[in-house]
């Protein structure tokens, strides 16, 4: 606030808790190593839909699941569980290791603050899809499939009806195995299609949560 | 073909023409210069929507054109109008001189590739937004807004019925400037709301695209 942005006493600004409060406040103190503030009244968040919507979106190759959880942030995600499925290119270590986690949790605040929520959806630590897969989920739980895997019998976003929750999987840039569609269906997962052209794997979660909310009235 | 895949006679491949003509064809010379291939049997691409979607993309900062054009090229648009509005960084010049008409034009072809649509969408030469407004468009030209436009009498995406063509109009990083807004209205364009979270600038061409396409039964 006061380097980058050099508020200094007497500036307005808007401050949140992450879980739903929002409110005006005024800077009152500044030192080198904290900055105090005084909470007015509270001011009006971008508002949550009532269908909770989770991500699951498979990691991607680099950086890129910085730019998958900003973008889910904004399309109004209460929560996003990473996973690694098989034709993932990371490993759960290897993204411990990187403390990506903790990465993509700062994404997900900054996300929240430019969209105008004052919620900062929970990220859970990175897991197997297999793993993923095993427990139990509240609501419904959708399969992104590829318009070319024609053989299998998938419903298009439009015969989705609204839930009250939804679990959304996202495959990786090389798409689920027979395996992965095979134990999700177990698992009682809906394989969507969404859309009829090819999408990129970075651009996938965008497009199937704007294309979703828009069916369910949400977006 | 022979460098980056190592493909070589007798290799697999499809050609398209980039106005909807593709198919399947086999290499069959292969020079330093060239590389022949056999045209077979016709081939399916991904379709075409029926309405006839143009993005007016006011031009981002940096790169980030390149991702808008590539995830348009994705979505199924007919062409690709860059325009330089108020509180776009650019400027026609720098952008000719920049020749980025032609790096568009070759993310265009790329991604055409990517997706499976054999329709290459034309894109037009940079203009200003003003100029752009100034000429009569074939179809129903919608600008999108900021839903912290609170004042504007602006209709959600839920009431746009699907028109034979249209024109959709995507502010840059700072938004239209007031003037662009009452240039556009005077235009005819119908101010619409996408989403009810603000949208960062490189992403709401994306969102409003499938959010659209999706109203229209056309994603």
């Amino acid at each position: 606030m006061t380097r980058v942005l050099r508020l200094g006493v007497g500036a307005a600004v808007d401050v949140f808790d992450g879980r739903g409060g929002l409110w005006h406040a005024v800077v009152d103190g500044v030192s080198r190593r904290a900055v105090t503030v005084r909470v007015g009244a509270p001011a009006t968040p971008a508002p949550e839909t009532r269908v909770r919507v989770r991500l699951v979106a498979s990691v991607l190759k680099g950086d890129k699941m910085d730019e998958v959880v900003r973008d889910a942030v904004m399309l109004g995600v209460r929560a996003i569980v990473p996973v690694v499925s098989a034709r993932s290119e990371a490993t759960v270590a290897a993204l411990v290791r990187g403390q990506r986690l903790a990465r993509w949790q700062r994404v997900a605040v900054a996300s929240a603050k430019q969209c105008g929520r004052a919620v900062v959806p929970d990220i859970l630590e990175p897991q197997s899809a297999d793993g993923y897969l095993a427990q139990p989920v509240d609501g419904l739980r959708l399969i992104c499939v590829e318009p070319s895997l024609g053989a299998e019998p998938a419903r298009s976003v439009h015969e989705i009806s609204a839930p009250d929750a939804a679990d959304l999987m996202i495959g990786p840039e090389g798409g689920w195995t027979p395996h992965e569609l095979h134990a999700a269906r177990q698992a009682g997962a809906v394989p969507v299609i969404i859309g009829r052209r090819t999408l990129r794997a970075d651009a996938a979660p965008l497009v199937a949560l704007a294309a979703l909310l828009t069916t369910w009235g949400e977006l």
